[in-house]
């Protein structure tokens, strides 16, 4: 897509993520080509020529894109299909069977609709973690390039699955070859990494302990090396996953993947419930990142992770909303709420994870995991144009007293009116621009229904739009 | 307001909450002067004459109204003003002060504000709780008569304040005489119970263990009685509530309630947060509810309430928003998806909590602790028309797989379309009929200035609607 789009957001209170100028109030923006130029009072950002399209952001909040680093497009298409359900009839009756009856037209129809969703509640930039072969990559990046996303699409690797039962378990629909694996990645990585004007990135999907073999995990280290790239990962989601590196290798888990070389600057952990203060210490010294999943880690179950110790001990955490079944929303605004209150109450620690320290969480905290701190976050003059505006002018965001208490303890996602992603207008006033929303919602409903139908799996109550 | 609207809603799918016929699919409702004549599929329900409104809900979903059984009205206008501090901060260097500086404007602007929000996210009925007399009872009970609510708006009574420091550190404003509070409630029940088609009812609010001597607490329960209204009242909170009562009067916070009266089928205590197995059992025998409010007991680090645990000991639980400096907003539809999901991570058990369950604690249990289950909380022939439609077709809601765990883990309040209140409509396609929302924004904002002024607080950062 060519750039050359200019926008100026004008007369809205921006919070910009800078810690050198958190706030202005009246605050413009000119975004040219992608790029933010100017910032500052609205008296003072002047354009040489009228901007291609202007903003009125009076009585509006302007904020830098939210990053939302673990997310997985294709269970949108199997949202609410496995709740209140223990975590193994959860992948066992449900998630596996879906998913290992997904085709490729599924997979693409399951990632615009994740994307609809994301663009319409403020989520500009995505980590995707482990895409099957079976949704279909390509499709899955076109659908992104179209979208107008900034996404990082993550291709499985898995080895031996897998822990304790895993290997009898796990669906043979999901069941995929080490090489068959690497190779594509690979392919995937030459063939869109970089592209839509660097808006898509190609990583490693590793699957968690027990999915990969020692060896296989090194070879991903070796091979995300060689391409530079980056790879994401669950790690110690549940219990199991300490108990079992404890047997298997002696070791924490964040202690064995240092081991086979998977922790560095390059690596995100997702979820990291039950990591301890040693996990932290090497993900911390190594420059990883941790993707913080907590209506995920509530509903299943899953735990509570420590996330204001671990980052006190200097891991850097961002924010995750996981996927369909498990969330069952694409919502970092809600997101951001649920991580804060979770927290205080677990810590009993009415002072921890502030509004500030969420937002900074779901932006700036996220860019860095994505080795993307030069280009996003923050609204900075030189960093991409990747912005969000949000109507405050409602009942539930009034009175007007702090913008960014209002956004992440008050807001929802559809309190999000405009969404602008690498310079160019992806939703205004609500309507997305770049998906066709009636026809993506349809064709999911009419997917999902054969999908049911093929994993022989009934949902009960159940409804149908007509 | 006479009552001769009549509504036919047709093509939706209606969850009833009447546990005999749960999910109607392709279902019409017939409300006539205020109350459910029929209701079943779209082919059964047969009008005489047309419909004066006719709702065409295909692709939506239609619920009972939720009932909201503890609200701060006149913490609304303070929204976000006491964010990630400590309790004793919030309430003396932030609540109190500002809600010691209310005058009846104040007031009224804060429940029209709150009002609005909750019509807005489906909230039909709610249990105020705590009316200071500076707030203005009489300008509330005014605009809750024209807003169309149901609202049971509970009158402060305090006696003694308070228990450990609360004496001294109450703020002067908020301060009120016993005989003053006594002769206050019963002059509004006269004045108020009853009214606007009975959708006003005036209870007790009493204060938390140390506001009120055992006597008034004795007083208050011989008073309603006689009144045949409700008492409310905040109960184990927080530990403290626990150790006063034990201290004082060697008893668990619920026994020392049943000791001086105040436990029966009239009382809702608010947070429940501290009981304990004892405390379960004489509010179960005795019949009274517990609202449970996770998020403002959450953000607060008040405690994780035992809900799952003190249902199964037969206790009726429904939930509350509580107010805005607390959770921050009043959506109901939040509420509940927070709830579940604070008890599927508290017991480590996913089962606990279903969406099932929670949507009856919002409606049915709601009813019941409210003394209505005659009149709300399930779509019933006879019951009134509090309904609510929610509109499906959007990406977060996609695909169509079960309504009820779509409205509670995946729906925000502003998916509610249409607001129905005693067979009236409230709200129509995201306008709210009976209240101005331009000016109540623009006045509660006005008035949050000044009263910041007034009470010498300032709120960093701070914005500007313009």
């Amino acid at each position: 897509m060519e750039q050359l789009t200019s926008i100026l957001i004008k007369g809205g209170t921006i919070v910009t993520m800078d810690p050198r100028r958190r706030v202005i109030s009246d605050g413009a923006i000119f975004v040219n080509d992608g790029v933010i130029e100017q910032i500052g009072k609205s008296t003072e950002v002047k354009t040489q020529s009228r901007a291609e399209f202007e903003i009125d952001a009076r009585g509006k909040v302007v904020l830098p894109g939210l990053i939302d680093i673990h997310v997985h497009l294709a269970q949108a298409l199997i949202r609410g299909c496995a709740d209140d359900t223990s975590l193994i009839d959860w992948l066992q009756k449900f998630v596996w069977p879906l998913q290992g009856n997904f085709d490729a037209q599924d997979g693409k129809a399951s990632a615009e609709l994740c994307m609809l969703e994301m663009i319409e509640s403020g989520t500009t930039t995505f980590l995707e973690s482990l895409l099957h072969s079976r949704y279909g990559f390509d499709g899955i990046a076109e659908s992104v390039e179209r979208s107008g996303m900034r996404g990082i699409l993550s291709k499985t690797v898995m080895g031996l699955p897998g822990y304790g039962s895993e290997k009898s378990i796990m669906h043979s629909g999901m069941i995929e070859k080490a090489e068959t694996c690497l190779r594509e990645v690979e392919m995937y990585f030459k063939r869109w990494n970089g592209k839509a004007d660097d808006r898509i990135r190609v990583w490693y999907g590793a699957r968690s302990l027990g999915g990969c073999t020692p060896e296989l995990y090194a070879q991903i280290a070796r091979d995300a090396k060689r391409l530079r790239t980056g790879v994401t990962m669950h790690l110690s989601e549940v219990q199991e996953d300490v108990r079992y590196a404890n047997k298997e290798f002696g070791k924490m888990p964040a202690e064995f993947m240092d081991q086979v070389g998977l922790v560095g600057p390059n690596v995100v952990f997702a979820h990291g419930v039950w990591l301890t203060e040693k996990d932290w210490q090497i993900i911390a010294r190594k420059g990883a990142s941790v993707a913080h999943c907590p209506s995920s880690n509530m509903k299943l179950s899953s735990g509570m992770a420590k996330v204001p110790e671990m980052m006190n001990a200097g891991v850097n955490v961002g924010v995750g909303c996981d996927g369909g079944p498990s969330n069952n929303c694409y919502d970092m605004i809600r997101e951001m709420k649920t991580a804060s209150l979770l927290h205080k109450v677990r810590t009993m620690d009415p002072l921890t994870m502030s509004a500030e320290t969420l937002l900074e969480m779901a932006t700036v905290n996220g860019a860095r995991a994505l080795g993307l701190q030069s280009q996003i976050g923050s609204i900075e003059v030189r960093k991409r144009g990747d912005l969000i505006i949000v109507s405050m002018r409602k009942p539930h965001l009034t009175p007007a007293f702090n913008p960014i208490s209002h956004i992440v303890y008050a807001a929802e996602g559809s309190d999000v009116e405009t969404t602008i992603i690498d310079g160019e207008i992806v939703m205004e006033n609500r309507v997305v621009k770049t998906l066709n929303e009636p026809e993506i919602i349809r064709n999911a409903n009419d997917r999902a229904v054969k999908l049911l139908e093929r994993a022989g799996i009934e949902i009960v109550p159940k409804w149908r739009p007509e």
